[in-house]
């Protein structure tokens, strides 16, 4: 699509790569930014293992307009992403004193001692510009063009609200969608037709299971692209064509 | 950990990337590779462009003993995969006539046409072998450690319980875990110490949000390994660490 950003995510931890955990972050992410014009056009999940995770930033980072990270900022032994991405930029890891006292305050506050594992939570690569929030003491941050942010999703979710302020927007990417009760072999043909006449435009096909909680239809296409207009004139296109091809389909609206 | 093999898993589709669709096929292969020793230790998600999956393919296949892909294998115009699995071992993707006679007849018989798009589906890369399960016409298949599978969920997983039969097995991987009402960071120092002493487990730390739906505890301890013995004691060592430090804690069963 012309005049939009682009965007890598990297999602960082054991727990979604052996199932335990399935991630709630990437839809969230990208959603978010294509309201902004910026596209998600690649995804890596990694382990806590420092090489894994500057392999994956750095091929990121040199590709995409920008970069986000979730996870690996905690205070435990396998929160290593501060670590691990200041080894991707060749600099050190080293204490954001601003941070450092509010989480002092804070814990002083309950009575909890602020111990050397939590410290590490107020440690950020140098040259980090910290991102702060009224809802977290402790900030996403940003070094050139990667975000780095928290693995739990509430806490990510204030965090990427802070940083997207921050953001360069492209022109916005909107959707709809087109419902229908066709097989996509048989309407493939007519599909492809539609997508070579509006190139702007993306078109995907998403076949539905029966027990969809999507949709009650077989398939859903799913029109995305800047210009509302050619958008409206596409999902008009599509369910013209289901109509010749005799089947039922409906374009929900919002 | 030791004597366990390792997978990459790639998950194709713009779907993915945009937000319209969360993936829930990631976290059924990881489980279901887990109980036979093989471990998860790399996922990208990419669009449906010939490029990107070409490039993920070739570098996941290199590093792991196998890769297993997810997505576009369908009639559509954005099913690329094939395509792409043929140009990243740099061969043609070619009929495969015993697949193609199945879907012929299975639609003869429901009195749909098989159009040139359906007979996409027929194709796969030159020299890889169809894997058949009873319940699925159109079959996954395999190109050296290559696994190629369907992105919609009841699909991929008919697909992958007749791949798992082909995999060499490692030694399986077992999990337990402790939760507990512990901010992470008090317990940080403790659970390295622990973590130190058995470096072939693998001990993980997951933050509860008050929604959670998982825990009604603050944090959940996940311990992982090969030796069900040594599972055991670390998450007794977890139990008592919380019980020095005056917090609640339960060793859940099963």
């Amino acid at each position: 699509m012309k005049n939009t950003l682009t965007a890598g995510v990297l999602l960082i931890g054991n727990e979604l790569l052996s199932g335990s955990i399935e991630d709630r972050n990437l839809a969230h992410i990208a959603k978010t930014l294509e309201q902004r014009g910026i596209r998600v056009r690649e995804t890596r999940i990694v382990p806590d293992i420092e090489a894994e995770i500057v392999t994956a930033v750095n091929a990121l980072r040199q590709r995409y307009d920008y970069v986000f990270t979730t996870g690996g900022i905690g205070p435990t032994h396998d929160d290593i992403t501060s670590d691990s991405i200041a080894a991707a930029f060749g600099v050190e890891n080293v204490i954001q004193q601003e941070v450092y006292d509010l989480i002092d305050a804070y814990l002083s506050g309950k009575g909890v001692e602020f111990t050397a594992a939590a410290q590490r939570m107020a440690y950020a690569p140098q040259g980090a510009e910290m991102i702060k929030t009224d809802q977290s003491i402790v900030p996403g941050y940003r070094i050139d063009n990667v975000y780095v942010m928290a693995g739990v999703p509430r806490i990510m979710r204030i965090m990427l609200d802070g940083i997207v302020a921050h953001l360069k927007t492209g022109v916005a990417i909107h959707n709809a969608s087109v419902h229908a009760n066709i097989g996509e072999g048989e309407i493939a043909a007519a599909l492809e037709a539609i997508q070579n006449r509006h190139p702007d435009i993306d078109i995907g096909s998403y076949p539905q299971d029966k027990d969809s909680t999507i949709s009650q239809y077989r398939v859903i296409f799913v029109v995305k692209g800047t210009d509302l207009n050619e958008i409206s004139e596409t999902c008009e296109q599509i369910y013209q064509a289901c109509m010749d091809l005799g089947v039922e389909a409906i374009i929900p609206s919002g």
